[in-house]
């Protein structure tokens, strides 16, 4: 053990403190907001590019603005050779996770952007469309090596969503599937100062460049107390599954996870206390997804459902929108290490809007700590 | 325009706010301390490796401690091929600055370390040796591949600091300039919660690896607000120096800047506000090199001192370390875009001390935001 360690060294981890301003997104009535529209409405109404443009340019976009975003985001969808060679290098190497091959691939993305070292609004806005563009193909690629295919090209007649499933897979997807991912990217696509996004905005804050903030908030996205929890919840249901197998019911298997401590992942929220609204969305969809599968999709919902009744009832404690994306990424057949890498792929939306927030509205963010070590001594 | 920008928009930037506790490092009676040992007392009479292992270890290493430290990082300084590849493929890069290289390069070393995805003490520690050992080199390499000279590996003989002059040029340096880097280097290993290790606890605290964190620590370093200042500093005083030739002084420079409210880069510092104890430390030893070369040399540091003058005079803002490194590095031939990669290859040890110290004691840091946008409205 380490001098550092002691009990007394944990902090508060800001919990509840106001760090700045946004006008990009708030829990307003126990309710997701994207400047000003509920995720409720979003979910139900808007495409993710719609979503991506109001966040990333402030409105709604019009139809002529929808349609001349999304011709730009298409024509970005390509890979510079580098960037691929080095997806080809990393992504089946024994110690490396695609979140990790995504976060190198975006660094040296960097290299090779005309606007890399331009902080001014107009350029990182190009930056965030390229950002947003290149990241599916990012993933699908990563997939491609991972599964051994031939590199799948992007097809430029799929939106976003779409096309991402074409890419990881080589099929083309139903219009049901590719309703149900964009839906989860919606869902995922901004929330304030997360701890990623906070990320971004304190490495944007010292003035440096977005590609830079994007790196570092992948970094951040990646843990399993942030954007990993969607895959830490769906292992943790494969090993209920397992031990199911072996004979025990969910009540059996909670009970002995709450004797153990275990840290159950995909329930509870900094933010939401009583539920994150954006679960039964998405569970309701995936459900829906398992059920016309059958039984042995069902079952995994089934499950989880017993899990969550459990949790609610003994520790009032709900599942977050992790715990849905799971379930549903698994019945669809997406594999377990791309969950949040495709988070990556919709909160792009929301990062690049709040480093140019940031940048628009600077002051660099620099905290104190509370020294508790030795006093002064001599060498 | 976009819709977030306003002046109302601006945060404080959490200045002043305890953020955590930290074990590691302090401002005490105006000086600098790391784990209870001043600034003045370390840059004198230790060496570099010495605060290397105090930081990440916690105690003042043992004459056998400190050898067997010294070994491990020197067996430790050799890049894989991949990471060679990488840096020719984009040393060179017309968008590139030696920054974003070193950024993605300690992205792509984390595919091919062992310990990649371990968080445990014994496994963070051992990859806190390896970044250590491997940072000058990606440095040496970046220099070679821009300056067009073959690659110079790393001499075993040499001590960090030696080492690291000895790879960017190919020259072995005098002792005296190895011990000024050195003591530079001490002096920018650790600064408690400044910004790019606020950044690598922010995403640590998400239990992410320590090669995300202190990519995103770099990502935060390299702005001209935080580590990037050490550059600015010496472009700024190149930008006097070639006005003085067009025919104006110092004072009517320093007038005009104040005029244009220029933000003069090198000066004032969120934690010391009567002037950063650190910069008159290198500042001496600078100047007595500058002073043993000559007149030209010492011209650099004349027009510093002059500028330091007028600043304290009009506007009572002192130096902080970075005026004195760019002054010190640039009088010995050290090329200005390596300045902040320098910086790193000595904060990478408060860095990884502080991801350490996170994982030992972690919570989540996600504040909030106050909403300033749009209320409700209907899609």
């Amino acid at each position: 053990m380490s001098a550092t360690a002691s009990a007394e060294l944990k902090s508060t981890g800001l919990e509840g403190l106001v760090a700045g301003k946004t006008t990009i997104a708030s829990v307003m009535q126990d309710q997701l907001v994207y400047r000003g529209y509920t995720i409720d409405d979003l979910s139900e109404r808007a495409t993710f590019e719609e979503v991506a443009f109001l966040l990333l340019v402030g409105h709604k976009p019009s139809p002529a603005e929808l349609a001349a975003f999304k011709k730009d985001i298409v024509a970005e969808r390509t890979l510079p050779d580098l960037v691929v060679k080095l997806i080809k290098d990393t992504a089946k190497l024994p110690n490396t996770v695609p979140m990790d091959t995504l976060r190198s691939a975006i660094s040296v993305l960097a290299h090779l952007d005309p606007d890399c070292q331009d902080n001014s609004p107009a350029a990182e806005l190009r930056k965030s469309k390229r950002l947003l563009a290149k990241i599916p193909t990012i993933i699908g690629h990563m997939q491609n090596v991972i599964d051994g295919r031939d590199i799948v090209k992007p097809d430029n007649t799929l939106d976003h969503a779409a096309n991402l499933l074409w890419m990881m897979s080589g099929k083309k997807p139903s219009a049901e599937y590719a309703r149900v991912i964009d839906v989860s990217l919606i869902l995922y696509a901004e929330h304030d100062f997360n701890a990623s996004t906070f990320t971004g905005r304190v490495i944007a804050a010292t003035l440096s460049d977005m590609h830079g903030a994007v790196t570092g908030a992948i970094a951040a996205l990646k843990g399993p107390l942030h954007g990993g929890a969607n895959e830490q919840a769906m292992e943790m249901l494969k090993e209920l599954n397992a031990d199911m197998k072996g004979g025990m019911d969910v009540e059996q298997w909670m009970k002995q996870a709450f004797a153990e401590k275990k840290k159950l992942m995909g329930f509870g929220h900094r933010v939401y206390k009583r539920g994150d609204h954006r679960a039964p969305i998405l569970h309701a969809l995936g459900r829906e997804i398992a059920q016309k599968q059958g039984k042995e999709s069902l079952h995994w919902f089934e499950i989880g459902e017993q899990m969550m009744a459990i949790m609610e009832r003994d520790k009032q404690i709900y599942p977050n929108v992790d715990f849905p994306c799971g379930l549903t990424y698994f019945v669809m057949g997406i594999p377990v290490p791309q969950y949040t890498p495709i988070f990556v792929a919709s909160r792009i939306t929301g990062w690049c809007a709040h480093i140019m927030e940031q940048h628009e509205n600077n002051r660099l963010i620099r905290p104190i700590a509370e020294y508790v070590g030795e006093g002064i001594r001599k060498w």
